[in-house]
C-alpha cells in the first residue's frame, strides 16, 4: 500500500495540496452496479465545508466535484472512480506570514524536514482540505455499503466541544438521526449556545479541543479478519489518521479497567463490547469515541488563516467517511473468506 | 496486504493455530546485513510466556523457536526470514467443555459464522497464543532498527492492573528501564501486593483490566507518511490488533479536551504532542496508553482454560513487538521519501 | 495491488474510459525533489499521439496534460503526482454502429459478461486510449531513473511491421537513437514504403501485427527480487498488459533452445542472457522483443473507428513507458536490499 | 506486495534457501472450506522431485511436506495455510568448489552485488530449489479451483528437448493428459529415445534448452482485469518468474505477425487468441509456450552439482503450479467484479 492510499479491496489513492490545482480520489475496486448517488456526494461534501455553520472557518470552498470517470449512466462501471475538486479560494498570499513563522502544533516544520521542501501554501499534504478527498471517496464507500445493506447508518456528532459534553450516548436506534441538523452537529438542547461561545473563540484567537462520538447501526456482520486486521484495528487506524486526533475509543473504552470481568461480561447489552468480539463485527451497533486536541492555528496567525475554533464539528463527515471506508473495504474481503 | 500480515515494507505474514502444530512467521522485506540477535529472540518469548510470572495461566508454553530461513552465519541474508515455534503442551481436552459452552467476550460463535467451521481447538486464531509470532517478528524488527538506531527503545509496562494504577509516567530518560523484572512488568514498590492481588483473583475466577504504557525513546525522525500512514495511525492500529484492547492514546490523549489552544500548545514540552506532530515522529519521545478489558475466560471455565486474570503483564512484549514493527515499517518506507 | 494500478514503491493508479471526461494517473510513491521534465511529458505524448504520423488513426487527440497535484515549482513534492488530459474528441456516433455488431477480437462482449453493463462508447478501460495514462506515468519515472542514472536509456523501435523486418538489431551503443525520428519508429532506410504501404492497408481496411524491439542501455544494476519479482518476470508483465501483446522474449528468447549449453554459455557477450542473470540486472543491456496481433478493427467498422492498420508504432512509447515504470519501482526496491 | 510474495487475493509468501533448514510457504488468502487433498499434494511433489526419472538431476530430495497449520479434519480454516519441506539431502561439500568458481548464467556474482554476502551453499534463494515451494502452494489453488471449476485442467508438457519437438500440440480435450507419464513428460512415442539422449548429456557434461507446453483446459471464464492485470499479463509474470525462463508465447504467440488481420481474426478457432480477448479469458482453452535456455550447470563444475542437463522436464510441475497460483488469485478477484 502506498503513503496515500487506504484499503485493501476497496481501495483509495487520494491526492493535492491545499493550495495547489485541485484534490481528488482515485478509487480502484469498487465493484460494478453501484448506483451512484450524486446527491448524498454534494450533501456529504456541504457538511465539511467550513464556513456555512457559523463557528467554523470563513474559507468558501465550492467544492463543486466532477466525476473524471468509472461512472456512467448513473452506475459505477466497475472501472476506477477518478473525481476531484479544484482549488478556487486559495488565497496564497494569507500564508505568507506563516512561510516565516512555522506554528507550533503544526507539520510545517516536521515535513520540511522528511521532503526536503515543501509546499508552505497552507501546509501542502497535512492541511485539513485533503479530507475532502477523502469525503469524495467515502460517499461512494457510503453507496456501495448501503445498496448492500440498507439498515446500516453511520452517525457521527460533535460529543463534546471545549467544556461542553453530551450527557449521554444520543439513542440512534440505528436510524440515522439528522446529529447534522443541529449547529456544530451537537445534538442538545444548548447547541447554539456553543455556537456562539466557538464564535466568540474564533475572535479570542482561542481553540478547544473535542470528542466525535461515532455510531454505526446496524452494521453488516462478521467483518474483520483474524489477526491484524481486526475491525476494530482498521477502525482505530482509519480514525487516528484524521489530524489532529489524540485517542480512540471503542465501546467501554479507556472506562475499560473499571469493572471486574465478572461485571464486565455478565452485562446482556453490547455497549462494553461495542458491536466487535474477537475482531468482528456482531451486528449489534459499534460505538466509538475520537479524541480532538485543540487546533493550533491560535493567535494572530489564526485570524489571518481563517482555522476552526475546534475542529470536531468539521471533522464530523471525514470519520463518517473514513469508517463508511473501513466497512466497504471489509464487506468486499469478507466474499473470500469461504470457498 | 492480506488478513494475517502486517507492514508495508517490513512484511510479516503470521500463521498457527493455538491448537494445531506450529505457529510461526515469514518476514518477507528484512534487509540482508542485520546482526542476528538470538538471545534478544529468546529473551522476549521468555516475557511473554505464562507460567513464569505467578500470576498468569499456568500453560507450559516452551517456545523454542527454530528459525527455517533467511539467517545465515548470524547476519540476514535479506531471503525470507521464516521462524517458528512447536506447540508443545496443547492439552485440547481441556477445551472440551467450552466447545459446549460458548464464552461471553469470546470469539467463539462470531468465528464460527465467518468460516463455516473453525477450530474449536482453543479459540484457533483468536487466541492470544497468536502472539507468540508477533514476538519472533517484533524480535527481528528491533535487531534492525537498533542497528540503525542504537539509542531508540522501547518499553512497555503495566500502568494499571484493576485498582492499581502508577501515580505518574515512569522516567525511562532514553534508557530501556528493566519494567519488565518487576513483577507484572509493573514499576512501582507494591507490585508484590499486585501479583498476590491476581493470584487470588485467579482462584476466585475473577479477571481485570488494565492499562499498558508504551515509552518510545529516541524514535528515528520523521518517520510517518502524510495522509493514511501518519505514524499514530499505524501505531494505533498495531496496538488495537492485539486482542481484548478498547482504546489507544497518544500524548494527551483523552484529557486533550481539558486544554485550551492557548495552554495546550504554549507548553514546550512533548508530553501533548507525544513525539508526533503532523503524523511524523519529531524524534522526541512517543507515550501511548493501551487500554485493556477483563478478560472473559473467567468462572469455572477459566479454571480449566488456563487463562490470565490480567491481559496486560503478558501483552507488553506484544505491544513491544508490535511498535518495532510499526517502527521498522517507517524506517524502511522513509528511504524512499527523497530522490 | 488493485486492478488498475502498478508497482510495489513507485505505484501509479490509472483511471478513464476512451470517452468519458477524462483519462490519468495517480503516482503513490514518487520521492521528492524529481526534477520535473514537462517537455519530456509533452513529446512522450505526441509520439503516442495518432493522427500525426501518416499511417496512424485519424483520431485527433490534442493530449494536453494538466498536472493537478504533486509538483512545484518544477519539483516533485513527495506527494501524490495526479495528472490528466481530458478526451476532447470523442464522437461516440462513429461507434454507434459498433454496438449492434460487436467485433471480433476486441473485448466488447467480455467485458460486458464481466462488469454486467459496460461502456460501448469506445471500448471503455479496454481502449488503447488508456494507454494515455501510462504515458503521464511512465514519463515521470523516466525523469526518476534518469536523475539518477543519467546514462540509463530505454528505446523502443518497430522491429517488424507486418511484412517487413529489420534485418538486425540497431546499434544504440548505450545513446537513445532517435528511432522516433524515422517513420512509424522503424529504423531503416525503407521506413517511407513501409509507410505508405500502411496507408493502404488502411484504406483496404486490413491490418497487421509486427514486432516491437525494447532496447534498455545501462540499466541500474542489480535490479530485481529473487523469485517471483525477477526482473524479467516484472518486465514480462509489464509488456504483456499492453493491449494485443502475444509473446515477449528477453535476449536469445525463443532461439534459446537451438544452441548447446556449451555454446549458449560460452559466449562472452550477453546477448544471449540479455543482461538479466539470476532474476537481476547487471548492468549489460537489456534487449526484449515483444509480438502484436494485427489490429482487430477491420472493414468496414474499422474504416469508421479510425482506428491503426498496425498497432506497433504507436505502442512504441507505451513499452517505454512501462519498461520505465518498471525500473523506477525496482531502483526504488532496491534501496531496502541491505541494511 | 513483497520481494518473495505472489498473488493479490490468493497469496502466497515463500521462504527457505536451498541449503537451509528446510523451505516453505505461507499462504494467506485461501478461503475456509477448500477440501485439502494431501495425495494431489505428495504427487504433485513427487514429479518435480529430481532423480526419479532418468535424465533428471541425481539429488535425492525426499519432500515430505509437513502442514503446519490452516488445516483441520480434511478441510482449510481459512486462516494462514503454512507447510514446508525439511532440506535433508543438502551435501553443502560438493558446492565447495563453487564458491571458488563462479558459474556463468549462474546468480552467484549478481546476488552477492545485491546483499553484500550471500548463501553459497547452493545458490540461496536463486536455486530451483525453491520451486518445491510454488508447488507446495499450487497444488493448494489447484484444489480450490477444482473444488468451484471441476472442469478446469492444467496441463504442462515438454514440447520441445534440446533438438527434440512435438510435431503438434496434443490434442488434451479439456481432460487431464497424464502427459507426466510419458518420460520426461513428452508426450510422443519417441520419448524413452530424449531420455536417453539427456542421459549421455548428462555424462558429458552438455546441457540443452527447451520449449514447454501450457495447457488450460475449460479456464473460469471472465478472469483478468481491464488494465495491468489483464489475465495474459499475470500468466506471463508467473511463467518469466520462473528460473532460466526467455520467452512466454500466448496463442499465436511469435508467429502473430505472419497473418494478416484478416485472415488472424477470420478463423472460428480460438487458437490465435488462445482463450484470452480483452485481457480476459472467454472460457476458451488457454495455450502456452515457455521457452528455457540450457542450464548453465555445464562441465566439470555440474558433475559434482548433480544438476539437470535439460530444465524442462522438472519444470512442469512449477509451471502448472504457477498457473493454478494465477487462476486461484483471479477466481478470487473476480468475486469483487460486481455489486
Amino acid at each position: 500500500m502506498s503513503a496515500n492510499s487506504w484499503g485493501n479491496h476497496f481501495k483509495i489513492s487520494t491526492f493535492g495540496e491545499s493550495h495547489g490545482p485541485a484534490l481528488g480520489v482515485v478509487i480502484d475496486g469498487c465493484p460494478a452496479g453501484v448506483l451512484f448517488n450524486e446527491a448524498l456526494l454534494l450533501e456529504n461534501l456541504k457538511r465539511r465545508r467550513p464556513g456555512l455553520t457559523a463557528g467554523t472557518s470563513a474559507r468558501a470552498e465550492n467544492d463543486m466535484p466532477e466525476i473524471l470517470s468509472g461512472v456512467y449512466q448513473g452506475r459505477t462501471l466497475g472501472t476506477p472512480i477518478a473525481m476531484m475538486v479544484r482549488n478556487l479560494d486559495a488565497r496564497p498570499q494569507d500564508y505568507s506570514e506563516i512561510q516565516k513563522q512555522p506554528r507550533t502544533g503544526h507539520a510545517d516544520d516536521v515535513w520540511k524536514d522528511k521532503f526536503f521542501h515543501t509546499d508552505h501554501r497552507g501546509g501542502g499534504r497535512s492541511s485539513g482540505r485533503e479530507t475532502v478527498a477523502r469525503v469524495l471517496a467515502g460517499s461512494v464507500a457510503q453507496m456501495m455499503v448501503k445498496q448492500l445493506f440498507p439498515e446500516c447508518a453511520i452517525t457521527a456528532f460533535s460529543k463534546k466541544i471545549g467544556p461542553y459534553e453530551l450527557s449521554s450516548w444520543p439513542n440512534f436506534s440505528g436510524q440515522l438521526l439528522p446529529a447534522h441538523h443541529y449547529p456544530l452537529g451537537f445534538p442538545a438542547e444548548n447547541a447554539t449556545e456553543v455556537r456562539d461561545f466557538l464564535i466568540k473563540a474564533q475572535k479570542d484567537g482561542e481553540s478547544y479541543g473535542g470528542i466525535a462520538g461515532l455510531d454505526i447501526g446496524h452494521p453488516p456482520p462478521s467483518l474483520g479478519q483474524p489477526v491484524f486486521h481486526k475491525l476494530k484495528s482498521d477502525l482505530s487506524a482509519a480514525m487516528m489518521s484524521v489530524g489532529a486526533t489524540t485517542a480512540v475509543e471503542l465501546g467501554a473504552g479507556v472506562t475499560s479497567s473499571e469493572l471486574k470481568g465478572s461485571e464486565f461480561h455478565s452485562s446482556p447489552t453490547s455497549a462494553h463490547y461495542s458491536g466487535i468480539r474477537g475482531g468482528l463485527s456482531t451486528g449489534e451497533p459499534v460505538r466509538m469515541q475520537i479524541h480532538f486536541k485543540p487546533t493550533s492555528s491560535i493567535m494572530d496567525v489564526a485570524k489571518k488563516g481563517r482555522h476552526d475554533p475546534c475542529i470536531v464539528p468539521r471533522a464530523l463527515p471525514v470519520l463518517e467517511s473514513m469508517a463508511w471506508l473501513t466497512l466497504a473495504d471489509h464487506v468486499l474481503w469478507q466474499r473470500i473468506d469461504k470457498i
